[in-house]
């Protein structure tokens, strides 16, 4: 009796008390108003809905933020704000560490290569894609598609001048042009000391309680002046209560929450193994190079940063994924989704092909993964630029049509903004990168005696040599070669000595043959699975569900909210005082990711330390919604997205509400951080004194 | 390649790992000081090892204190001493809630039954009892022994007027006659409210990082004088430094490290189960009762906090033993010393018999489980006083060696203390309490019509009637009434019309039938299986490893040391910055485990908030610690251990230094609150002021 008593807490419970959650990633189009009406008695208007889209803004280099007056001043992350400011600084003046404010808007400091976007107007164009295929099978299909998709978009760019994304939604149940207005005059307005704004480093990262003053505020101008915004949000001078219905804007970058069983098994089995290996061998390299002298400390700390990230997301998910119940929750999602839409015979017989399918082409990849994921010419910036020099001269001798995606007539503009924008490179750090790539290739593939593509890349020597001896010998960190390279076209490339590029030459044939293996063996065989089953999925569940995350706008929403951990709860919101606990708590032990600028110790007195100053919520968001606006039901700011804890790191594959929580940075705490201790009175009484 | 690279970090890692942890509970005539210098540069003498022996208390109702003053002071957890302070309160005088402090000694408050003993003096009487068992076998061994170690602590208790108690130890590997010095004069000197002692409740027991003040201090009378005392641990007044070396000395109660892999599954499918269930239905019951009304809830508090405090640990160690890596860990532990110990193929054909009979008693023990585990007269007080009462009647019939543990005369003083001392008994809760073992007797066993000893402890009645029924009926409250049955003897309970006496008159001959079944069937031939296995450890170890646990005086050591968890690490210790970030995280919620007395936000600005409040070490403890001191290098008392984290949990069957950490509560954050909160700086500076 006693068995079976324990063991009736299974997957059935496990399934409602996960989908008592507020999962989801809503397009604009489509948010479930009743639904929320219902739980939460809050319908938002569809200009509520407007003016959060409008006020909303995505970084082009991965990450959201929101307008926030009517001034043009804009607030994002600290850490999506971070690459800029790395690029501000130099040895002599460090932004990162030191943190900024500009008294006046003379001594705003314009960004490097920053672009932002606001997603203007979005037209549903399902019919006319796929009506393009319609007939064709395969790789057809997808060609077809794709010339169709680069058709409406170079129409649109022409016809509005702004930039224009079809958006592949519900695995191609629906395909929708977006328009985004663009601003690319963005100056610094005010940051924080990166220790504080990341307090508690990679280490704290994904976890909570959290005391991190995540946030980086941006003006926008245009013709130098200023913009007038028409839409932004007003900071909420209170701070939200436990409970309390909470929306979240931004660009979710990806989720798989729709792959198969097959495809899941394969990322638990292959995928998460090899990410994890790939980033402690980075990381190994680059703590060591770090180490060095505080100059090389300070040029890694970026990306030692993004890989400890990159690195515990993964971990996380990783134990997400090899957990038992939640496997058996998500196969059993399957099973039930087959057995519904399989009382029609005719759509089952499709399912099973196609459910067959994907598990066919999921073996075959089994077999080339090593090469596929460490075959290749990688490291930090200089072998990409390289590769994608060659690369785009290759594809400019083809018609648009044809040409692989990134290379398309509408979107050279991005690609010329990124590859051909100043920005500091260091020899050693870029060394050190592309040390760890070739190193990867050998330990996986073999020495070059034996394998072909490691001989390439390594040529006569060691990882080590070799990366000195081309990094040393490349020309590429001038702005002006790359333009006269791609400029010059492929017999430019030809011509070069750069050995750089010449090895990106020798490599883009291989890497050509591996994509197009991919993409015969794999994606083609594979997406149009993948679309057949959610056509079947869209045409059974329609838009009650949302469609899987593509960095493009969504809105999620929740209740703020505690959730059990450790043994007890993790309280809805930290404050001040923690903070003050956790730097005595570890002062005098030698860690410095809890020391607390000098400024914060002299300011104690000021602070109301009772204040908030993180917050979490059970609302579905991932990577790409840092920096997102957290909006009360009146339509105000009161957080900015920041992070998500380690416990909900399954989210990758399936929202789990029990334990998954988005943290925000709360607006009050910005105000009071503005007002008591950086002297910002100026700026904070411009985000809270502003009329709409 | 890859997935040798994650398959690699397995087993031996992780025994690694887990050796490097300063396991052991060691007894003070084997403290491992040469390791202890070789690792920590700190040889502690024998004089240090006495004064710190002769300063720890056992408190018997369950946990270990120590002195700390001349003076007679002594400190212990709030939560050991919470039983005193409930017996001492009323509806009128709520100490637990209240706290309270004696600014002069003539307010000291008398404790009703709390015994206190100092462990005086300790002899080697191995030989002796081994002695007394030769040419023996099984049960008559067992008896034989029994009989001498009785006859041991007799003549020691005669000729010394101490408490006398032989200790088996290293599972009869060795046995020592210790002699405690005993005090029953205790008063209560300070103790704060039961909302700080005991902050965040049951939610935050066994976590960390954690801000309770789990402190009490009494005072020890003889002759109604403060006693005068020799030995005593001075209060440090500087928290311990990350790393550095501390000991616990305490009476850690049990643990199970060298039980059988067989006995270990048996614990994880049908112990903890059984247990998990009783806490549930316990609990149950309890909430229900304690919501009518304030006084109810008084009353079932502390059995409520006991009960979620077992359930908490129970599915702790339930969660450690279903661990797939910990359960390997184990198995590969009892491996490797069986391949070592069976080298001598004599010494194997003995370990594989031992082995083999444990095994099928164990077996046997599963098909009798329930009825052993359910089929009993359980409750609160007055159950348990019935039972012994009758069985004390029964007893006494014998000569003192063929009696059953508990009733030899040597125990008696303690039996008597123990249940004929006045207690207020409340009998709703004791119907509550009875009712919930009568449910589960149903519950497992079968209905009244099916089983036999259902139908005897029902009656004609449901569970809930026949709860009421009994205790509205029984006049076991009355102490004089007691001892006029223990007087009377067996035929003074016969002719007793006491419904609960009248029922444990029936149910002790099944009571006694099940301990001899357990007796003859498991532990006759696990007992001497274990110590024929424990004979062969001792013989391949001897005593460069700890015995188990069994409730006395040990030392255990290692440093102070944060640990990793939650995906960073939680830090060394916690200051009083923590404990109002946990208040206001928590404000407003409805969450009342995290409120704050008053007092402390009236005197926050006299507090030094930077000021450490708990800390944790590496060090090996387990319930019963309760209370211990934690004692610097110098011996000082740098605070009282009051728990240990859920992460440790597996401590039960092995530890975890990776991951386990016990908690004390700082002696500095004593002497904060004491001087700044609650105006006690007389009892401050007695603790601080006295000499040597």
């Amino acid at each position: 009796m006693l068995k079976k008593l324990t063991m009736a807490i299974g997957i059935a419970g496990l399934l409602t008390g996960i989908s008592c959650a507020d999962e989801g990633m809503w397009t604009f189009d489509n948010i479930p108003v009743k639904k929320i009406k219902a739980k939460y008695n809050f319908e938002p208007t569809q200009q509520w809905l407007d003016n959060v889209r409008l006020s909303s803004v995505r970084f082009n280099d991965g990450g959201s933020g929101a307008f926030i007056s009517k001034t043009g001043l804009v607030i994002t992350n600290h850490h999506v704000a971070s690459g800029q400011l790395q690029k501000m600084s130099s040895a002599q003046k460090d932004y990162l560490k030191e943190g900024f404010y500009a008294p006046t808007q003379e001594l705003e400091q314009k960004c490097t290569d920053l672009e932002l976007n606001v997603l203007f107007d979005m037209k549903n164009v399902t019919e006319e894609v796929i009506k393009s295929a319609e007939g064709l099978d395969g790789e057809k299909a997808i060609k077809a598609r794709k010339a169709k998709i680069a058709q409406i978009e170079k129409a649109n760019k022409e016809k509005t001048g702004m930039r224009s994304d079809v958006v592949k939604l519900y695995n191609g149940g629906e395909y929708w042009l977006y328009t985004y207005k663009k601003y690319r005059d963005v100056r610094l307005v005010m940051a924080p000391e990166k220790q504080i704004a990341f307090y508690g480093g990679s280490y704290d990262n994904f976890t909570y309680p959290r005391y991190d003053l995540d946030f980086a505020i941006f003006r926008v101008y245009e013709n130098d002046k200023p913009i007038n915004c028409d839409h932004f949000l007003k900071f909420s001078t209170k701070s939200p209560e436990e409970n309390s219905l909470i929306f979240v804007s931004g660009n979710p970058g990806r989720t798989k929450r729709n792959i198969t069983y097959s495809q899941y098994l394969f990322s638990r089995d292959f995928q998460y193994p090899a990410k994890i290996y790939k980033y402690n061998k980075i990381l190994k390299n680059l703590y060591a190079y770090a180490k060095q002298d505080p100059e090389s400390a300070r040029r890694a700390e970026t990306l030692i940063f993004s890989y400890e990230n990159s690195k515990k997301v993964s971990e996380g998910e990783f134990k997400g994924v090899k957990d038992k119940e939640l496997s058996a929750i998500f196969k059993t999602k399957e099973d039930k989704f087959r057995e519904s839409a399989s009382k029609d015979p005719k759509q089952k017989a499709e399912l099973d092909s196609a459910y067959n399918d994907i598990g066919k082409a999921v073996s075959k990849y089994k077999e080339r993964y090593d090469e596929l994921a460490f075959g290749c010419l990688g490291g930090n910036r200089l072998p990409e630029i390289a590769f994608v020099i060659v690369r785009y001269c290759t594809e400019m001798e083809k018609p648009d049509a044809e040409r692989k995606n990134g290379f398309h007539d509408s979107q050279l503009d991005v690609l010329k903004y990124e590859y051909l924008s100043p920005e500091p490179i260091y020899d050693d750090l870029e060394t050190i990168m592309l040390r760890s790539y070739l190193e990867m290739a050998e330990e996986n593939l073999g020495s070059k005696e034996k394998n072909p593509i490691v001989k390439m890349l390594l040529d006569i020597y060691t990882p080590n040599e070799r990366a000195k001896q081309l990094i040393a010998g490349t020309r590429l960190k001038d702005v002006e070669y790359r333009k006269k390279l791609m400029e010059g076209g492929l017999k430019a490339c030809k011509q070069s000595k750069d050995p750089l590029i010449q090895l990106a030459l020798q490599m883009e044939p291989i890497k050509a043959a591996q994509e197009d293996w991919y993409q015969k063996e794999y994606e083609s065989r594979v997406v149009p699975s993948v679309e057949k089953i959610a056509a079947i999925k869209f045409k059974t569940y329609g838009k009650d569900i949302y469609p899987d995350a593509t960095f493009t706008p969504r809105l999620a929403y929740g209740p703020v909210k505690r959730y059990e951990t450790n043994g007890t709860y993790a309280p809805c919101k930290t404050t001040f005082y923690g903070l003050y606990d956790r730097y005595y708590s570890f002062k005098g032990t030698g860690m410095k990711e809890w020391d607390i600028p000098k400024i914060y110790l002299e300011k104690e007195s000021k602070i109301n330390k009772a204040e908030t100053l993180d917050f979490v919520y059970d609302a579905d968001t991932i990577g790409g919604n840092s920096g997102s606006p957290v909006v009360n039901t009146k339509g105000e700011l009161v957080g900015i997205n920041f992070d998500r804890n380690t416990e909900g790191m399954t989210r990758q594959f399936m929202y789990d509400g029990r334990y998954a929580r988005s943290l925000a940075v709360s607006a009050v705490a910005v105000l009071e951080t503005l007002r008591n201790v950086y002297g910002a009175e100026k700026l904070a009484d411009e985000l809270t004194k502003t009329g709409i």
